[in-house]
């Protein structure tokens, strides 16, 4: 059973092209990792003030490397991108209720929409790749997996909700290289959240909110938990634009900015 | 063997003149923590820019609450502050070798010197008690411990060293929330650098770098662990300023600046 095979990564190219088409709806793990993958929120212009005050307080949740002007489809900072078609899933939010899953926003376009973009954890396993440091769920051919915590984000108004964490297991021997690896990289979520034990922060490890392939965390490996992107989903769910639409999970957009980027330092 | 008394806090108006006047020379803990303690490391003009571009890269360990201009004593930001005078200890250091300690830095000022003040976790320890969360050590009647790591911090040129680490045991109960506290002061250090086992990052618990009393982790408790402004000292030990200053660990600038400050958010 093989969930990935990352000695053979799709170019960038292909991928958006692919996307761009409808022909690639799945996830974004695979793609040639030298290049930035980035979690997406799409909100009315009358909520991007209160949302860009809210991710300033929960940086290390949601980086933010390029947003977009109000009805802007387009992205310079992060290349050739149109926001509307280049994510392979998107889903779609009415009133901080989700409604469906969508692979193009076409029928939901309108004016005043704007976008950001955040760091997403497969880049930071890029940055680990890059650093020799052993990517244990990906020798056993599965991804991480994704947990809802009992730690609350610092609330912004009404803006307020649980943070959510990806998991990898690392080799007790590459904890140290790992968080010195991750602390390098701020707007790939930086440093773990926490390592080691997963009730000290309201988790069973057996209970993900979401999995990619089966969860194993061996004798010889601790579970490292960073804070992921999905968090946003609940943000939005806790208050009420009318339309807001964030990437599927692992469905990232995937930017022209290579992981050596300037733009990834805090600025 | 009481080395705290919590409940009966110093004022931050006797602190500083009793500091100002040489008659208070120990540690900081203690004085009223509604005001903001800073970490200080003082450099010559010609090494400032470096040392602000290492603590760009390192905001975790060294965030920056206010900065001097070169040959300004005076911290206008922080209060009526002279910062040759306003620390009970620093440490003097000669082409990045340690030299000694001194009460007052009336002898070896001179043009040119500027200063960097961080947030210390003395002020986070004061968060965490607004919030409610249990400080064993202090209930204990000690303080917290420093440990040495084997993470590296951020290299920036010639600048590099060691992660140093603060320690204090949170009940297990409380972990969650000392995160998400944490979490909402990255001025002061932000979210723990770890959790739970010492071993993960290089540290025998009954090794510290300084204790400020006996070290216990009872059963019922996890070791914490925060970026430490003292690994400032080893960054300029990696470096040849013919003259760099810091804080004596433990021996605080005590600002003017209320824990509630618009100053301790990300900028």
């Amino acid at each position: 059973m093989t969930y990935l095979e990352s000695s053979e990564f799709i170019t960038l190219s292909d991928y958006r092209t692919q996307v761009r088409t409808g022909l690639w709806t799945g996830p974004s793990r695979g793609v040639d990792p030298s290049f930035v993958q980035c979690n997406v929120v799409i909100l009315p212009e009358d909520w991007a003030e209160s949302f860009q005050a809210w991710c300033k307080e929960n940086v290390d949740v949601a980086p933010i490397i390029a947003s977009s002007a109000p009805g802007d489809p387009s992205l310079p900072a992060l290349g050739e991108i149109d926001i509307r078609s280049d994510l392979p899933q998107y889903r779609i939010y009415h009133h901080g209720a989700f409604s469906h899953e969508t692979t193009s926003l076409t029928q939901v376009w309108r004016d005043g929409l704007g976008s950001f973009t955040f760091g997403c954890s497969f880049s930071l396993e890029a940055a680990l790749r890059r650093h020799n440091i052993p990517l244990r769920h990906e020798e056993r051919g599965v991804g991480g997996a994704i947990y809802n915590t009992t730690i609350d984000t610092t609330p912004v108004g009404p803006m307020q909700g649980p943070l959510v964490v990806s998991m990898r297991p690392i080799h007790r021997d590459y904890i140290e290289q790992t968080i010195e690896t991750c602390r390098r990289y701020p707007r790939l979520h930086g440093a773990p959240v926490h390592v080691g034990d997963p009730s000290a922060i309201g988790i069973d490890i057996n209970q993900p909110r979401e999995q990619f392939g089966p969860i194993t965390v061996e004798d010889d490996e601790l579970p490292v938990f960073w804070a992921c992107g999905v968090t946003t989903q609940g943000i939005i769910e806790s208050v009420d634009p009318d339309l807001a639409i964030t990437h599927k999970s692992g469905h990232m957009l995937v930017s022209d900015l290579p992981l050596d980027s300037d733009l990834l330092n805090i600025p």
